[in-house]
């Protein structure tokens, strides 16, 4: 009932007309290698492995789950065969260095894979997604040697890899970490204590895992200053990279959640387990950061994966389903009644989940070109530029995509009526899955106060500029004054939008202000201002992608369809997704007081 | 981990300040008995029962599931004791007629019995609840020798009862159903066809089940007008009330659901099955309207109680969890962190819960005053006046506050972080829960259709009109103008309100002329028309309660925080919560064709 099919005509349209990749990866040597024809060749593999090995699993995945047996996880049927197909296809390495077996091709190709995988069967698409993570921090972080010892292996997908950050009593607050780190006289260290909340903490797709853990030293500095990064294989690694003896790493148990149930969520107990420092001791939440942007492109990715996953649902539903006739007149006389799509609410929710899918597939591309430069920064000032960039998007994607993409998959089981809350059709799934997303990887209040407080206050509203002058610079260029051809069809995009980059620069500013008397109004506007920020972000994709559209509707093409119907959508996004900054202006401004003022004991009477 | 309390001291708020529901009781001769004494032991004693019975079976009830078996349904373990309990204690018949065994109160005091239950066990509450769906339309519609056949037993809860509408290929649209009444000799009809979604359907609590049934006559018009209504028992009832034979009415299979999973969802199947026509033939759904009403309120019911079961869940773990230091210095420095609850953010999403709960309830019963007067309405002229009043308010109480209750449920859950999505602490079950309340008696499309189609339209804005005019008479006489001693501080509640119910009047005049040149407008502007229509009623709600906390708070009595709190929360309401009827203001009077234009094929190009 869920079956997925790629985008690809959105993907094309993304990467050849609205951000020009395929020029973008010949400006640098390294990704010379990938053309038009290679990258589309690439998206139909990938779309057939998807569709045809990971769909399938999608529901049945969820209704099995993941069972624990003493210390064992098994994944539900046909995982561990689907992830062999992925490992076998060379899937993992897509993006990943060729020194270590990867195929070096640039960052953004490798979400085309990620949103794929990820549309098709979030749960099973955890499993590569965290080893990514654990790559990702290798790759920048580890010494020579650690990464020849783990990276092949790990690159194939021959190895997994787990991120172990949060124990039961810290998630977000990582300075309260309790996990112990006793140096041995070999240079390894000894790790003692408990994570959880271990996505693929414990399975059975591979051989091996390879935990990337946060730790602290006996003579760490309090708090945050204090975290190490640990490398600690399930099974260690002998000289000759052949698996050596099983670490004192055991699964305590898996959760039970409310969805994304194939996926194990572990407690992982480390009991004088061997590790590995990585890096310098004590600079871990540093490196955390690094690999934390890309992480929450990832959960973002699923904001963008449940919206879609969900359309591909409701929309052939509404098409189908008859149920009583249009108000303005009989539409199929030759029906009992009509199809439920030509009600303007349901085709309202419809609109809505296509603006969402298609909006926020346009910002994680337009991310992913900053991350593909940013892998190849040529000098630090270039590297700080495109890391400010992707710092000030990233909690702006991560929270705002997955707010919308529970909306979005809220909307399709609405489609549904009474049946999108059975189990059958797939949509219930899709919400309890998509409900994570506004939670892990930072909460959306987390996301809000990085944006607000680190990337606007901290680096006084620097990288912001950057973005509003680029935006404001677009608008210009774009505009009837500027002899754009389609100006004048532009102009219901151009006007709003620079309208609110220009609010957004001054109420950013009359927040800073207002932060220095009072702090606590970062965290009483964060949450409003990230939103108000993410519509914002949205409206820009949208008139990009509006101004390419009216281009190529321009030459007639024989797909002039799509193009129109890329019009349509802005105009819906401008008309009724848009406004909603003006009640989103208007709370972030407020004075924090009706929310701070009220004592903890009267919050309730009971 | 979900352990309920009632809250008392806020109903006694209402019941006693807002509503003086004791003065008006004592206007009826009938409710002579609904003394504050009686109400108030009334509310002590439910909520034991219901703290004590109910909520230790909301998770249990929801992890072990209703069992199917050969067409029998046996419900979670302990539901069959603690129902026998509430029948023994007379709970089911408190406010039905005292000549079928009732104690004859208010309605309103049965609406407090329905919120305890509810916000205790929702998935329990359904089959009660059910049942007085079933005795209302009995006693709206049946003849008396019908009434005294089977209401006894429903009043006493020894049997129970169903309403039957949809079937597979219709919910909304019931013109559309197949089942068949052929009529018999004898009176009675043989009814055959297949029900789905019959909540309370079939199960083990009693030893009859009383279905209502609409069904067409062979020779009934088309559509909705060949409506008719039966009574059909599972077990066929005898002259002297005994039970008889079985009834021709099997249960086919129940539902496997995203939640309310303690509550059984029956397909039934009548094969011939012995029925008996309610009223007259082919005014089934004129019947039908009049027990929507009340299944209406109930399920609106249904979103006070998720968002208050959330927030005495979320409320107490934002008190004991440590997670960073406060924005404007430590707060707690023997801890090694602040509790959460001094975040602003958390705060918000606290104080959100706490005003929409609050809040909603003062719609509940605001509504279960006019429902009290129709009850006893003493003519056709007064039985229509509340039957407006009643009517007008009824899709916004039921659409918008199980959206509300929805998004409190889902905050209570983001308060948790990644925790909220483990079963153990059993938010993630009200979120499942209560999302079906958005869906079932009429999805939010469909009432807020009902409220602009049917109750803004077709009645040219009559009731709309009463409304407005009432509250805008509130504010004009707890304004400063009329010598109100409050009104400096109600100042704050009264301009905004007033400003927000005349754009109300203008923005529907203005719908309903746009909708003379397009009908589409209609449903376009539709669910968003309803929202900010909600908003405002919330916020009349709030000004009420604002003034009679001013008024308390200078008597000044010992529970004088409680009073202090209901003004913070009036303000916060207004600061944060009100300001969204701006976004919706803009939106609902966009023009229908950024969402009627594009064509059906060109929504997706997969």
């Amino acid at each position: 009932m869920t079956q997925y099919s790629a985008p690809i005509a959105d993907l094309k349209f993304l990467f050849d007309d609205v951000f020009n990749f395929y020029e973008h990866y010949q400006k640098y040597p390294e990704y010379q290698e990938a053309t038009q024809d290679l990258v589309e060749m690439i998206m139909e593999e990938c779309n057939k492995f998807c569709s045809s090995e990971l769909s399938p699993l999608y529901q049945s995945g969820d209704k099995e789950g993941c069972h624990f047996n003493d210390g064992e996880v098994t994944t539900p049927k046909g995982f561990k065969e689907s992830y062999q197909t992925y490992v076998e296809a060379g899937w993992q390495g897509l993006a990943h260095p060729v020194e270590y077996g990867g195929q070096g091709l640039p960052p953004s190709i490798g979400l085309v894979r990620t949103e794929m995988m990820a549309t098709a069967n979030w749960a099973w698409a955890m499993y590569p997604g965290l080893s990514l993570g654990a790559m990702n921090t290798l790759i920048e972080h580890a010494s020579e040697a650690q990464k020849q010892c783990y990276l092949p292996k790990l690159t194939s997908g021959e190895w997994a890899g787990t991120m172990c950050l949060t124990e039961a009593q810290c998630g977000s607050d990582l300075g309260q970490i309790r996990t112990k780190a006793v140096p041995n006289n070999d240079g390894s260290y000894d790790i003692t204590g408990s994570k959880i909340f271990i996505s693929a903490g414990e399975h059975d797709l591979t051989d091996n895992i390879i935990h990337i853990v946060l730790a602290k030293l006996p003579d760490a500095p309090k708090g945050t200053r204090g975290i190490s990064v640990f490398i600690v294989p399930k099974v260690l690694v002998n000289d000759d990279s052949s698996l050596g003896q099983k670490n004192a790493v055991t699964c305590g148990s898996i959760e039970d959640k409310m969805g994304i149930k194939a996926s194990s969520t572990a407690v992982l107990n480390f009991d004088n387990a061997k590790g590995f420092l990585i890096g310098e001791a004590n600079h871990g939440l540093e490196y955390m950061f690094t690999f934390m942007n890309t992480a929450r492109i990832g959960t973002a990715m699923q904001g963008v994966s449940s919206s879609e996953l969900a359309f591909q649902i409701s929309l052939p539903y509404a098409k189908e389903r008859i149920s009583m006739r249009s108000l303005s007149g009989i539409k199929k006389p030759e029906l009992e009644a009509d199809p439920i799509i030509v009600h303007p609410d349901v085709r309202k929710m419809l609109m809505m989940q296509k603006v969402i899918s298609e909006g926020g597939r346009a910002m994680i591309y337009y991310a992913g070109k900053i991350v593909d430069n940013l892998n190849l920064a040529k000098n630090e000032k270039e590297k700080a530029k495109y890391d400010d960039q992707l710092g000030f998007l990233t909690p702006i994607l991560k929270a705002f995509l997955t707010e919308l993409g529970l909306e979005s998959a809220n909307l399709g089981m609405q489609v549904f009526g009474g049946h999108g809350y059975i189990k059958e059709w797939g949509l219930e799934q899709i919400v309890r899955d998509a409900r994570i997303s506004t939670l892990y990887e930072g909460t959306t209040g987390i996301q809000a106060l990085d944006l607000l407080g680190r990337k606007i206050l901290m680096q006084r509203g620097h990288s912001l500029q950057n973005f509003a002058r680029e935006i404001l610079g677009y608008c210009k260029d774009h505009s009837m004054i500027s002899d754009n051809p389609h100006g004048r069809r532009m102009n219901k995009f151009i006007w709003p939008l620079s309208k609110a980059v220009l609010n957004w620069q001054q109420y950013s500013l009359r927040l800073a202000l207002k932060a220095r008397k009072n702090r606590d109004i970062v965290g009483t506007a964060s949450v409003d201002y990230l939103m108000f920020s993410g519509y914002i972000t949205m409206a820009y994709m949208w008139t990009m992608m509006a101004q390419k559209a009216n281009e190529k509707i321009a030459e007639k093409p024989d797909n002039i369809e799509f193009y129109r119907a890329k019009v349509r959508a802005a105009e819906f996004y401008f008309d009724r997704v848009f406004p909603r900054i003006k009640s989103l202006s208007t709370t972030m401004m407020s004075d924090p007081k009706s929310i701070m003022r009220l004592d903890d004991d009267s919050f309730s009477f009971l």
